[in-house]
């Protein structure tokens, strides 16, 4: 585990080991750069047909209940597994995992409670992977109560991001990969220079602090330096990619495929076959 | 898991350590009391409108199907996890619960394919689940081949339980939750006083009979001080909560809330989006 | 685990441990069996009304696609609960069943993008179960670079076997039960003997080679009279209880039931209530 602590750093070796950013079990290479990427490309693309005039609610919140459920337990494969063993701290990073999906799901209700009257079941969802996305870079290096925290001002945070900040720009981010992933992974980072604590994972020695509020102050620039890398690759590979892709085969289907539908157009097979009668 | 062996009756201390009720990972406070407070509310609140006149078959026994696979297998961490440890107990637990389970599947589908002249796919997973649940409080006490009666006495129980006894009282469980976890965690914890084994567990001291077939003939009378301690709270506290929210913010919709449906008019949230064409 | 070196061959002893045919997972017993059984039921049935020339699309790609993950996930305790313990070979085998899938997946779309101009979902699913089929006799016993083999050319050859030798000889295999686990479980078998490696479980003795590319060149000789004993079994046995039940009770029901369905004629139970507005 010890070659995950430099992350996206560690990877460049751009610090020289000088900042050392933690990232448990990959917030960082998986989620800040997957939802920055999404940003990204949802703006290179432009907005679908009719957003965001047109209401386009999920095709089946049943089975989106059902895919969260199977990513919440596949989660603590990715989580605890990231301990490289059946170890105590393994056990610590499946608590932790398990605590913020939870405190996450039920802050972005609150919130949604709050601002909409009304709680979902897709907010739930949402919430909980939001928890699950923000807990992964410091499932491994924080206590229960640490984890219920970063849960719940994760959930809230990507509440905002998702309801508020993607309306206020204007971006048509179709499945919240920004604002879930982005968002929950670049707070999550910050957070575990927060919270790290060397009670449950002593990195960098015995008897040193880890997180900023153990004394170790330092470790938040650290977090903001592993993520502003992450950010600053994630933009510049992602604009590169999508201009080779655009210019070779292009990027955006034709306004009639798109009215059409891409299962049909461009993948020839659809989801469904209930007119069999 | 010792903190188990007293059950409702140690979370009282009612009987002072006299009635020790053996309940392994929590059928009694669990299955015992969600399904009987389940049947106090649905007396309370009534049936729903045309019930039983209209049939109201499940609106998709495809997903109860995938669910309750799901939930056999979550049922796992649930009982072999109340071992508290990767021993060789939770083995014996794990191995129980999936006897239990596949033998009341069996039982219940027997029951309805004598009764009904055919055997269902939701009888298979009705069964299933009261076969997990009767095994609940028994998993870390019993054999492979105690589980086996427990889980085929279950299927059969239940299944009279939700097709004949909810018939005649009339009361509208639309989920059997009582019908299954309710009738099926009562019977699951009888059980366990007859066929707990000091073999597999000898919570009582090494070479001291555990179960009622082993000859401790007082663990039936245990169980069921246990189970009506269970009972008893639950009505109980299930009729002062449903007084209290009632008296409060009301416990049932208007008849027009109820045509339209519950996820509509209380939820705001629509379960599929399929007229997108 | 060593009881299942022999695998068939074992069972019936014919070769009175001269021919010992490896078999980690079950893949002769359960694979070769079924899908060999499904193919001779196939034949011996005949086709549903309309087939080949009417298009029989899978009901819910959808469902299929979840079917296949949960299948993935629970393959894992299939193969790799095969080593009988928490043991280093157990991680092994978890890995090997996971490559193979992954490239079995990868080769029957690259097949299917070649021969169709696509890739498809369904597509992916297949080749993933195809190359689960193949590994499960391989797991114990290669390295992962040899399970990335078996699943490639597992993958490959069944999506041939599904789309091509299916139609030249026109049986109405339905769910490709013979394509898939038939075909991937022959091939899988010899593949077995191909690359089984002694540095991963040395089953006949340590220093002793174990597959054909090692240098035991009659494992595959072996292999071959596992998996001639399986095929030959699963005809006559199928043959005789097919003609059994065809006399007492019938096997295929009327045309009208088979337009009507099968749920319905046979099962008395439908899917989907979801007409309830």
């Amino acid at each position: 585990m010890a070659h995950m602590v430099w992350g996206v750093g560690g990877l460049l070796n751009v610090s020289g080991g000088k900042f050392p950013c933690l990232d448990f079990a990959g917030g960082t290479v998986v989620h800040v750069t997957s939802g920055v990427s999404a940003l990204v490309t949802a703006i290179y693309l432009g907005k679908r047909l009719g957003y965001p005039q047109k209401p386009m609610p999920p095709h089946s919140v049943v089975l989106s209940f059902v895919g969260a459920c199977l990513l919440w337990v596949g989660w603590f494969g990715f989580n605890a597994g990231s301990a490289l063993g059946a170890s105590s701290l393994a056990t610590s990073a499946f608590v932790a995992t398990h605590f913020a999906a939870a405190s996450a799901a039920c802050g972005w209700l609150a919130a949604e409670w709050l601002r909409n009257g009304k709680p979902s079941a897709l907010g739930g969802i949402s919430g909980a992977v939001a928890g699950l996305v923000g807990i992964t870079p410091a499932a491994g290096f924080v206590t229960p109560m640490g984890a219920l925290w970063i849960g719940l001002i994760t959930g809230v945070f990507c509440f905002y991001m998702v309801v508020k900040v993607k309306n206020i720009f204007g971006y048509d981010d179709s499945l919240d990969a920004f604002g879930v992933h982005g968002s929950g992974g670049t707070l999550g980072a910050l957070l575990t220079g927060l919270f790290a604590n060397s009670g449950i994972n002593a990195i960098f020695g015995s008897g040193k602090a880890t997180g900023f509020f153990e004394g170790n102050h330092a470790q938040l620039v650290n977090q903001l330096v592993g993520v502003a890398l992450a950010w600053g690759i994630s933009i510049v590979g992602t604009l590169v990619l999508l201009f080779i892709v655009d210019k070779l085969i292009g990027l955006r289907v034709s306004e009639e495929e798109e009215r059409t539908g891409l299962d049909v157009t461009q993948h020839g097979e659809e989801g469904y076959d209930w007119d069999v009668a």
